[in-house]
């Protein structure tokens, strides 16, 4: 096959092509398909990393903390029409685990009546850890939907004792994407809250969190919005319920008056009542430029090339890909899925070793997937291309099996 | 008063000198005094931030988390001889804030019969806060002792409703230090646990944890361990209890199998379990290598210097500053204080305004307090003649009247 015409066609007429030259990529062979894991460093981010260490921490030391203090609230409103949310809705703090922990007691912890919380048992394994802690402390139990869940599936679990949903909006497996508008109006209507765990969708599907009255949210920024490596994550609560949930780490950053040193937690009516202490500013500096970059090209351009991507991508896998005994294991349907696309396979784990030896870096989701990760910002339509040309030879030809089988560690 | 050949000369013998090149310091006239808020950049730090962007993610992506991954425990290993602990005992993790609710958490969630803990009126807010709500939570409430307890203070407020006692080994106002051995031990005998809070310890205190068989401590890495802005907080568990409490945040890196991505919550036996989530890698890099800058001039020589320093300057601050109405607010007996000292005076905040624009860095705490933190890694004897003759001259001359009164959102 030869299917690089038919990629540079489409790479010609992309009008986000030019935000490729915005990030720092080692080489321009490397096919980076594992965006969704971590994204590339953008080259102003780069430049912003060095000015806060070389000016505003060595320069201005602590007198700089006049321009961080607030840091985080800024990048989250920059983030906020990302996610469809409102400039005061959504604020960077901690790490999406502590995050969820947050949001969650605060949101069981509000009524005791209804300790037990659903998820679906495909939700991401730090997700489910955290909500099964919460719900036990509050004599409460997880109910698990299956994987993908549909509304239907989260009405048969949702009762009077459960007080909280909890689902991931992008599957980090299959890449399906839920139904955000109708299960966050049958949670409502069972007098349950829902929050969102964003991690696989910010920054590249639209997400309309105030629309759909979304009551909170949580996600990483080190995906598809290329904060780097373990960049602060945010949270999301909606404006009328801010003063009324209370979380639990009650900590100097979330109190209304952080300097006045009061005896007594008073917490701010605000979003900052969901912070903790002191960010790590470094990090989060990361996050806002990464923010950034993506606010500046749009979301709606963003999702435009990503649906035009997976499209394609899911076209020649089955069409090249089908034979060798691979299967598409993400929902295929517009509007079913989010940025990444899975291919199930029984060789997954050697094939994923052969492909990154191939300069192809993808990665490996058990039991048996090959995740292949599109981020419009600049990803090509020749990465598309490549990565079912190169999984095909891989395959056919047999290269993968010189590679050992998946590790103990690694079930 | 002159006291510049005083200060030479004691510079001139100061076996730490060396040191202050390790840092960008940004003017040489600086008189920098507030490393106990920030300390400033280790010029290594610079570089090692710039290759863990360039090289490690921009150049290795998603690879370079083979190299991450275990830095927090590194780092915390590195940590661990600074603080008296065993190289497994230690970890960086989240924000000190965030490790001090879930120690709290685990200790307090271990007995229910012992709700209550007892800290000090003047430890620090975030502490305090933290520390009433785990109390509430459990049903039981915080117990005050006066500032800068003794072991009598605390064995007359602990009883077998005492879960925990949880103080800062160095005051942040006041500079003293707590008598870690005797405070420890008789809340032992009274059946409760420690978590010493050591953010104003850690790399200018040595601190025997393991010693004193303290049981949990928590502390920041961006004071007298340089950092950086927000740089991750450590936490300490003695190794004997590691495998006995449970803190309430599950996230997938305290997971015993993080990456096996099993269905429930499976604790590591070790530090781990004490992480949460991803950790922001930029930043802990920072922390990385302050801590080995500390580690590399070893914690005994920097006690030495800084005992040194801060016993000069409370002598000088009696001889001069005492006619202008100034008051040591510092313990000044040896063993008795930390690295800081406070002096008391009416018109405090202005004073550290006026001081600061005459490149004398220093902090205000309220109330009354101004704060003269010397690091001895990088503070030389000029340092402490400077802060004294400009803290005389900004009084003596009345020049601190013409900066205005403390602003009402600081009270």
């Amino acid at each position: 096959m030869d299917l690089a015409a038919a990629a540079a066609a489409r790479d010609a007429t992309d009008p986000l092509a030019g935000y490729r030259d915005r990030f720092s990529i080692p080489d321009p062979d490397l096919v980076y398909l594992d965006g969704n894991s971590l994204g590339p460093l953008p080259r102003r981010t780069r430049t912003a990393i060095a000015e806060t260490v070389d000016r505003e921490w060595a320069g201005g030391l602590v007198r700089s903390w006049d321009r961080w203090l607030d840091l985080g609230t800024r990048a989250g409103a920059l983030l906020a029409p990302l996610i469809g949310a409102r400039h005061d809705e959504v604020a960077l703090s901690d790490q999406t685990s502590v995050n969820l922990y947050k949001l969650a007691e605060a949101a069981v912890g509000a009524d005791p009546s209804r300790p037990d919380i659903v998820t679906d048992v495909d939700n991401f394994p730090s997700d489910r850890y955290i909500l099964d802690g919460v719900a036990r402390r509050h004599g409460g139990r997880l109910r698990d939907v299956p994987a993908d869940p549909t509304v239907d599936d989260v009405a048969a679990a949702v009762d009077e004792r459960v007080g909280l949903v909890s689902l991931s909006l992008v599957n980090y497996r299959s890449g399906a994407l839920a139904d955000l508008k109708g299960i966050t109006a049958l949670a409502h209507d069972a007098g349950a809250r829902v929050l969102w765990d964003l991690s696989h969708a910010a920054g590249v599907v639209p997400v309309d969190l105030a629309g759909v009255e979304a009551d909170l949210a949580v996600g990483c920024t080190y995906k598809y919005l290329n904060g780097g490596p373990g960049s602060p994550a945010f949270l999301y609560v909606r404006r009328d319920l801010q003063g009324a949930l209370t979380q639990p780490i009650a900590g100097w950053w979330g109190h209304d008056d952080m300097f006045g040193f009061e005896p007594g937690y008073r917490p701010a009516p605000d979003i900052r009542r969901f912070l903790t202490g002191t960010a790590p500013i470094v990090s989060m500096v990361g996050a806002a430029e990464g923010i950034a970059l993506c606010a500046d090209a749009g979301i709606e351009a963003i999702w435009a090339k990503s649906q035009s991507m997976t499209s394609w991508f899911i076209e020649l896998a089955h069409e090249h890909l089908a034979a060798l005994d691979f299967e598409v294991a993400t929902p295929t349907g517009a509007g079913r899925r989010g940025g990444h696309v899975a291919l199930r396979h029984d060789a997954a784990w050697p094939i994923v070793q052969a492909l990154r030896d191939r300069d192809v870096i993808v990665d490996f989701r058990h039991p048996g997937i090959v995740r292949y990760g599109f981020s419009p910002l600049y990803n090509r339509y020749h990465d598309v291309a490549a990565a079912i040309e190169v999984t095909a030879d891989v395959v056919a030809s047999g290269s993968y099996r010189t590679y050992p089988d998946l590790p103990a560690a690694v079930t």
